[in-house]
């Protein structure tokens, strides 16, 4: 009793890229795609319609967050949480593991995405998260108080918010880890997933007559260990999930990033959806669908869109426009020409500048919308080209190199 | 040569309240009408879009503001205010002494509005801000820059700003300025106003081809005194102004308010449009329309909004209900019932209440747009109201009370 369907429909020959669709309870979603992330049961500053309008099929709810404020038994209470979001196509949630380890260990989501070099010495079993075997305890970012997940209680809580495909507990150890931690916890988090298995199915099946089926993900680690992600990949791979993410440390830089995924991938089974966890840089997402990845989530087209920074076709400044930067003042011309998005056909940058030099929300509005749309359209050029055969070129033209040999089948 | 027509198509029998078609270069008004505010070139947090589709046909531009940020002649060669904030519908800007003296002043915007008591001992002549006969110097709210505004200043920044409706700048001495200052600037205020008037001619005249024309307002000042306030009416009704404002001080209630709108009105030219400026509560609205006043503008719904304050049809609570009460948290209604406002057809008061709480930008837009949609909605209600001949009914319900004696013909 599968939750979701997946179907592979294309395949790049240069590369690993494919094309798919998946089928959830609330819809199909076109593969591979980008899910805007709606931490706080909202994609910040924008509606699901503006959302759904600009193309997003899916979308991606942080556990952790909704778990905190408003609570998931009150959702649950309020028909769930499309209903409670007024978001009624398929929705991804994450475990919380996320979460949790990074306002722990602190920098983790930079350490994981490699933007940054470790900022402290703190490593797991130091300090006032506390992982055991069983449980993890950890204190709400919101007030202090103290909590305590399980993988059962991770699964409890997605099950109460009714997303279309929720995700395994996990810890995630940071970089600086090491081989031993990581194996261990890698270990772990093997176990984590056999119990998130058994509740999700528990759960499954006391599940009151007419709730909406949900499909659990599983998700690889292993760090930048090629034997550990491999040993990950094909031991998640033989159980019954019905897709898999590659979650954990993806090291310090872009290409070590790429690395653990070119590594990891060959070893997933060819019928899962595979999501890579948090990536969402324009030559991240076109480097890792080279590699086989269908699914990707990030705050980023948001949380630029608050810091005031656009993304545009300019690969020299790694696709960002700084909107208030003065050279904009008196730029007649949109965001980005030809983007068909609502902020680019109505605004102009002057007028955006002039939203955010003033500090007007309406700037982090039109910002946060056009670069979501952004994606999504980078997304569907993508998905396009692949089911037309002619991915590399679309590589080419964003990258300015052709498709790598550590890329291809 | 008017750049604005007015017309007058329906009259209350039992009150001054009366409904009017005013045309404009960029469209029909109907009145009564509120116009919501765009002080910085954006409704706060709102497309124009949304707000034209909730049921706006005019907005209020604040000169003062986009004098400073991002500057009227860059507005100008960007194609005039409409253009560069796309909103192609009608557009009335203040003259910008609104702003320069309750920035100065401190506190006077309230005060004005009956909100609080003086908070300073501040009179004209005394601090920072330096009035004479000819100009107003004021140091500037976002750099502290020395600026000069005169009448003439004013109007030119107008006409380069470009809205359907231009209002003459004016000193707005505060309430407790008494009766001899408030003469004397009144006064002065007349001589101001007949500067302005020359003003437009000339840039009317000079204006290139092609540029629309732009109706000028006078304002009607004298505080809360009968005589001046009759005397300022009368002169300026003789003056070739296409549409009369009340402003200054209105005193320190509502009643005091409603009492010097009604011993001003019947000393306006009836065919005049009337503009009673900045304020926006519901009493106020039916009051004020009872007391025969066509236009007004206010930044409440959106302030209050950016406040998590809603309005609703709840006249105990001053129509106020504040979304982050806990009360709100499980509440699975709209805003308002019945509202159809698209925050209301698509979100709960749990949702919201959630939103406000999580501090989420989508919040502040959610309750703004229904806040601005209220009340559009209370005055589309009134409007129909009286050109059916029952705003008497209107008025009953709304406040839970018959008209009174000094609102009536």
């Amino acid at each position: 009793m599968s939750a979701c369907q997946f179907t592979i429909t294309a395949r790049d020959q240069q590369s690993r890229a494919r094309a798919g669709v998946l089928q959830t309870p609330h819809g199909v979603v076109h593969t591979p795609v980008f899910m805007p992330v709606g931490t706080s049961a909202t994609v910040k500053s924008l509606t699901p319609d503006e959302v759904k309008s600009h193309g997003a099929e899916i979308i991606l709810g942080n556990t952790y967050h909704l778990y905190l404020q408003p609570g998931h038994e009150l959702i649950a209470r309020l028909g769930g949480l499309h209903r409670f979001m007024a978001w009624d196509g398929p929705i991804l949630t994450d475990s919380g593991g996320f979460q949790v380890f990074s306002f722990i260990y602190g920098g983790i989501a930079d350490e994981i995405k490699g933007r940054r070099p470790p900022q402290s010495s703190n490593l797991p079993g130091q300090e006032r998260v506390k992982v055991t075997d069983d449980a993890v305890t950890f204190r709400s970012y919101l007030d202090g108080s103290r909590h305590v997940f399980t993988p059962e209680r991770s699964i409890e809580v997605q099950h109460a918010l009714g997303a279309d495909i929720i995700l395994c507990f996990d810890e995630l150890p940071p970089f600086r880890a090491g081989y031993d931690y990581t194996a261990q916890s890698t270990d772990r988090n093997h176990r984590w997933a056999r119990r998130c298995l058994d509740a999700h199915e528990r759960l499954t099946v006391e599940a009151p007559p007419g709730k909406l089926p949900q499909a659990l993900f599983g998700i690889v680690h292993g760090g930048v260990y090629a034997d550990l992600r491999r040993e990950s990949a094909e031991h998640l791979g033989s159980l019954p999930f019905d897709g898999l993410c590659i979650g954990g440390s993806l090291g310090q830089t872009k290409e070590q990033m790429w690395d653990v995924v070119s590594m990891t991938v060959p070893h997933l089974p060819e019928p899962f959806p595979r999501h890579l966890l948090g990536i969402g840089d324009i030559d991240d997402l076109l480097e890792n669908v080279a590699r086989g990845i269908d699914m990707f989530d990030c705050v980023s087209p948001t949380r630029l869109g608050r810091h005031g920074t656009a993304l545009v076709r300019n690969r020299e400044n790694r696709w960002r426009l700084n909107v208030s930067n003065a050279s904009l003042r008196e730029d007649d011309r949109p965001l980005q020409e030809g983007c068909p998005c609502a902020t680019c056909r109505t605004f102009s940058r002057a007028y955006i500048h002039h939203l955010v030099r003033s500090k007007e929300l309406l700037g982090i509005r039109l910002i946060s919308l056009h670069n979501v749309a952004f994606l999504l359209n980078l997304m569907h050029e993508i998905r396009t080209s692949i089911l037309e055969g002619r991915f590399g070129a679309v590589y080419q033209a964003w990258l300015g190199r052709s498709i790598g040999a550590n890329t291809g089948p």
